[in-house]
């Protein structure tokens, strides 16, 4: 976490109390909590009362997808891309089983990108019907960047509301909410160094998702729960940071990334990059390592205090190829045998060098146990 | 918050990482949320693998009444107390506009009491058809406990599955959720001196319903979304406090409590106690104030520094009477006209002093604005 994000949480923690209490501790935790609003409708080019505070991605992502689902009946299709996170494509899905929604997943290509014509042909098939569509700002795994303003324009030409998780984007890439178009932006706190547990949906006015989570009526009756105050105040403070430090980050960390990349390619012969090879995340890398279970290679780097991840960190533990990969046209092999390397605010050329160091060694193991 | 939970979540917050995640830092924080787990379920006489970690109380509350109902289609009759909290009502009352549940709201008499015969004779109209029961343990607006073991054994008499939001109850009065016989059971951390953010839903083995948050598959594939290591770690902390001073507590508070009551019943003739006046939480005292707006009177009270609610702080700033007290026979005047003093680990009886030190000028001034 960010030291601001710590800082702005940890006085909150000392002063507790309900937002929508009327004494006068619950007014000033409504003052934090308004000023919490301000500072990321500002830092993100929405409006105040466009930021919808929920307790993170996940939450937010089915808010966006049930909730204009359900408002937006008797239509029935949900278009969501096949290399969405399993926030958006498990409710999209369950949607699907037992809720008469037709879901249908937009084709990436071999980076990972939706086309806009694959959209536009998705919804010109039947344009009435379609209820939402939501495509993913960047990819949590390989860290695609994808068009989302003439992505957004194209749902908009039919009338139709526009998602985007843009959990990995917010202080990585610029991102303007009233700029890309879209209808509805999920973030969360920890992926931009704030807390676990806080994010948020950002809802452009006049559209309206039924609500996942009913109750007291917070958030202008779209989220109800008592309001996180301490947590939406470290929130704040870590988007605030993030964002104005976005361009530096993204120049030091792409720096870092370019030279990551060059460095396992020299060390490593037949290492495949996935992803943009342009259109990127500054602060992702995703190998495929031929010949290699992505497990055992992680287990291996670790043991030498190297880092990493296999697909997405929520579905780890099972060894299932990553749906990402397969949709960009991997066989299930290549799939398994992938990691992915997160650079943020704390990783230094030292990492590399450690990387570059020990993966070598770990890669040639992990292929003989592969053949064993 | 209670000073064991701040130093619980502190200390992680300075350590995050993702507990699904399979390298070094992600199975350290994954050993602090099963030994939270462990801690909670130990604390509450439920088995670890029972607790499964939430974003609060209504996100619970929500999981359970929607997760059982449409895990149990296709039976319809949703079965709640009148006197539940909004977190209960109103996802109740959302199925039964757009999931086409049938609710029925279970009378109270006037302390806010479910007969155990009204529980049955609801049921037996047609059992084969009841998809859940919901019976909160303790009203969070007049304090009144259920006797929530004789309650859950009538739904299991049809083998239908019951919910308790237990929101209040933990640390207030004695809960064990075994011993309950509940199937379900909702908590959350604010209400134990834990972080705001975090709750949990126990839930009994053999019965999944469906999730609200679709995703990763944490939490057994009942509750996706990153885990808040920090706050699940400073909620466990809180439970085992709360519960470990839970007697302590309620002797020293239920003393207060009915000091508060007889002082203000002297002070103020014509105030009526709501709530039963035997089985109620030591923290909860409620008053009716004939002749007063409660919004006017918690102003006056306020500006003299002495803070209570009108109704539950989820729907204030809305002037509409309790439905709990509307439920209890009371007319809406009456309903308008009350307050609630709570109790917590920091009230003392100079805080009691205080109140009836300003009270009976408050209340006396509030009627003359009644009036005017």
């Amino acid at each position: 976490m960010l030291p601001e994000a710590i800082e702005a949480m940890t006085e909150q923690l000392k002063r507790p109390g309900n937002a929508s209490s009327l004494h006068a501790t619950g007014r000033r935790v409504r003052r934090v909590v308004e000023e919490s609003r301000e500072t990321i409708a500002d830092a993100l080019g929405a409006r105040p009362s466009e930021v919808v505070f929920t307790s993170g991605g996940t939450e937010a992502d089915n808010l966006a997808v049930k909730g204009f689902y359900w408002s937006r009946r008797p239509r029935r299709r949900v278009l969501v891309s096949a290399v969405e996170h399993h926030a958006v494509l498990d409710p999209a899905h369950w949607l699907g089983d037992a809720q008469d929604a037709h879901v249908e997943l937009l084709e990436v290509d071999e980076h990972g990108r939706v086309h806009p014509e694959t959209l536009r042909a998705a919804i010109e098939r039947d344009p009435d019907d379609v209820a939402l569509v939501s495509i993913m700002w960047a990819n949590n795994e390989v860290g695609t960047v994808q068009p989302i303003h003439v992505l957004a324009a194209i749902a908009h030409d039919h009338g139709i509301p526009f998602h985007t998780d843009a959990v990995q984007a917010v202080g990585q890439v610029p991102v303007s909410f009233t700029g890309s178009g879209a209808d509805a932006l999920t973030l969360t706190g920890h992926k931009v160094g704030g807390p676990i547990g806080v994010g948020a949906l950002l809802l452009a006015r006049g559209v309206t998702p039924i609500p996942v989570l009913h109750g007291g009526g917070q958030e202008r009756d779209v989220r109800s729960g008592t309001l996180d105050a301490p947590a939406i105040a470290g929130l704040a403070a870590a988007v605030a940071t993030a964002v104005k430090e976005q361009e530096a980050t993204a120049r030091r960390l792409g720096a870092l990334r370019d030279d990551l990349i060059r460095r396992v390619r020299e060390a490593v012969p037949g290492v495949v990059l996935n992803g943009d090879p342009v259109d990127r995340l500054p602060g992702n890398v995703h190998f495929s390592f031929p010949g290699c279970e992505g497990d055992a290679l992680l287990m291996l780097l670790d043991a030498k205090g190297v880092e990493c991840s296999t697909g997405s960190a929520c579905s780890a533990g099972v060894a299932q190829p990553s749906h990402v990969l397969l949709a960009m046209g991997a066989d299930a092999a290549a799939a398994r045998g992938s990691l992915r390397f997160s650079l943020g605010h704390t990783s230094t050329s030292d990492d590399v060098d450690r990387l570059i160091e020990v993966l070598p060694a770990a890669v040639e193991r992990a292929r003989r146990a592969g053949l064993g």
